[in-house]
């Protein structure tokens, strides 16, 4: 995971244990007209280029029910991206901040999440726009977005 | 992951092979007031109880400058769900939904994503208010809201 690229100045690393406390399954790649990190935008648009969820075949019945909702969060996997840095110099200046006060994709478990605009499905591909991540990049999760989602299973019993 | 149990009428399972395509390091864990699923709220308010994200003491420094941000992003790990599920039946009731057209904690990377009120920070203890999972829950990842955040790193040319 290029952990052994130089820090820039008051850059923190960190001395970590293997990660293997749980473990990802790819569940196909995210196709975007990005294929280098200098042309990648910082943040996504929702009027941006349609990019495509192209799920591996066995999930493609998953996605059943998921056009009735115009906006989508999807995860996925910033495979290129160091783990190891505590704090950052986004800017290069000295200054530092915190990962955790950063969306930055160099964090301990680099999971990129977006909220996007669903265009359309055709067949295992989910059209969207809004992404900002590198073409080829691996998918972890597709689901609705929190603000349109009532859930499905019945009350608890005492609970809101 | 409980991949054992029986499924609903009308639910599919998927024949996956091993989850092995990158690992995760949990970062701390979440202690909310929740002992039981049959007691967790099936969605977060913001108004609810105190939660504590407690962090391991190396990612402490990690927090510098997060307390600028009202409302953050967590990232978790729900361990206790199987992960094999590609329709799910939520009410049991021989109705079926795509895994990627629910919330649910079934699915086949069990990331749960929530936006919470950062209330206070304590050390290596976050405060919010918003989450809806179990005590003793594996964290992930702590990142600013995306409408509250701008990114830190130059411009790049002819980029957004």
């Amino acid at each position: 995971m290029s952990e052994d690229k130089p820090v820039r100045p008051n850059e923190r690393v960190a001395a970590l244990r293997p990660a293997a406390d749980a473990s990802l399954r790819f569940i196909g790649e995210i196709r975007t007209p990005w294929s280098d990190r200098a042309l990648c935008p910082r943040q996504g648009s929702h009027d941006g280029p349609d990019c495509r969820l192209v799920l591996d075949p066995i999930w493609q019945p998953a996605l059943e029910g998921l056009i009735d909702y115009p906006l989508i969060e999807v995860l996925y996997w910033l495979d290129r991206s160091r783990r190891d840095l505590i704090v950052q110099s986004p800017k290069g200046d000295g200054r530092i901040i915190g990962t955790f006060a950063l969306r930055s994709p160099v964090r301990p478990n680099p999971i990129g999440t977006s909220i996007v605009r669903l265009m359309c499905i055709e067949g295992r591909e989910v059209i969207v726009r809004g992404m900002d991540c590198l073409d080829g990049t691996p998918l972890l999760d597709i689901k609705p977005d929190r603000r349109s989602f009532t859930p499905k299973a019945p009350p608890k019993p005492g609970v809101d």
